[in-house]
């Protein structure tokens, strides 16, 4: 690893969001940052990517900290590409995606654009972590988790992060670094959303939906993230991009097809 | 299970596709089939939601079969929340998504909507499989593949897919249904996409980017998803939502965090 480390900084919220620009306050004292992030937010995008239409990507200043900065038109998982590929000299020694305003625990890492992100730095070979924070307002508090995020973030350098595996991070909502109760390495919670969709009608007298739905955790271990960060714990979940369930494997070939 | 059993059939090429229709035909020899799916193209959308703004979705008819159809303005996981939450009188016994003009083996299960459309239908507890054909023509021949198709979706009725886990069913590219080997369960290859941008600039001398990449597959193991299709074995892979990497915690947790 290069020293300073190169440190590729993205999100799903946007590049003016303040969970990113405290994210790439805290990278600028690790490394040299450069920051791809979408123009525009593109939560709930998962691991979308622009293959119908055109990507634009350009350089922008937006404060004055030493880090260089594109912002680009197309999706998280574009901007990894395009930053990887194209923009930067050299390959990244670590990528981070975040603060996400919003927990990104359990089943919601499946519809992140910022976890999707870091899945895609670590299918480039990139070790990659995302943060987000148990608080989805433009205006919350990321204060308190800055040292925590500097430590995970200097540990996974240290340490490399296992192969084939990104780490999604979560950070619960506190008002003061002395509430959070310290880390725990996690499994992701088994749990889902309840739609529920509110319907309404247009002008024109069209049906339209607003998706909304309520969170079901169903998983009452004690080893999950949900458990960890109901307890003020940050969160660590190793996920893989290896979606095969090896364990059914078995089973699936004593199917017999007519 | 109802006897005929309820289908829910999604794509992520658009209603109107081929596939799809040669999808539905298939399924309504099975049982009573109910069609929501995109009203245009969204391939590449991965697990996308829409979050930020609304959704319309209308019935429509398209041919003489006996399926009911609706297109969605929406994602494919958005096509499946609709259906199951609010469009359909209960939950339906399969859902099945595809076929998809296009390879969805390895690590393209990641960037597809069809895949994720199965994904969302198993997180919503209903059984489902994702069909793709390795041939991404609008004329691609989806004929040698019917009755192999009915076969597996009888199979998955019967024998009921494990909890928590949907199909992947890739389809190699014959021109006859003799040419197909057999079926293979199988791993998901370790493989990546490896990015060219073109490069190019507008009328009004901006540039901008087209994503191309050349499919790299590192992986020689005899039991993966891409040595069953080059062999011309339509491949099974079963995939999961938990993607907690479980054999990795343990490393995790002799990290020291300062």
């Amino acid at each position: 690893m290069a020293n300073p480390p190169l440190i590729l900084v993205t999100n799903d919220d946007g590049i003016t969001a303040p969970g990113i620009r405290s994210l790439i306050e805290i990278m600028n004292k690790i490394g040299k940052v450069v920051v791809v992030a979408p123009e525009f937010p593109q939560s709930g995008m998962g691991h979308a990517i622009t293959i119908n239409s055109t990507l634009q990507c350009f350089k922008i200043k937006i404060d004055d900290g030493p880090q260089i900065e594109y912002r680009c038109s197309g999706t998280p998982t574009d901007c990894i590409k395009l930053a990887v590929n194209e923009l930067l000299e050299r390959k990244p020694d670590i990528c981070v995606a975040g603060i996400n305003h919003g927990s990104n625990s359990s089943i919601n890492v499946i519809y992140s654009g910022t976890m999707s992100a870091a899945i895609e730095a670590g299918i480039e070979g990139v070790p990659a972590i995302g943060f987000s924070l148990l608080d989805h307002r433009w205006r919350a508090n990321f204060d308190p988790f800055k040292s925590s995020i500097e430590s995970i973030t200097k540990s996974a350098l240290k340490n490399g992060i296992p192969k084939n595996v990104v780490l999604n991070v979560n950070l619960p909502k506190v008002d003061n670094h002395k509430d959070i109760r310290g880390i725990k390495i996690c499994r992701q919670a088994e749990a889902s959303w309840m739609e529920e969709f509110d319907k309404r009608t247009n002008p024109m007298g069209k049906k339209y939906y607003w998706l909304t739905g309520k969170f079901i955790n169903k998983d009452n271990g004690q080893d999950t993230d949900e458990w960890a960060l109901s307890k003020k714990y940050i969160s660590i979940v190793p996920v893989q991009y290896d979606l095969t369930a090896h364990t059914v494997i078995k089973e699936l070939k004593t199917w017999h097809f007519e």
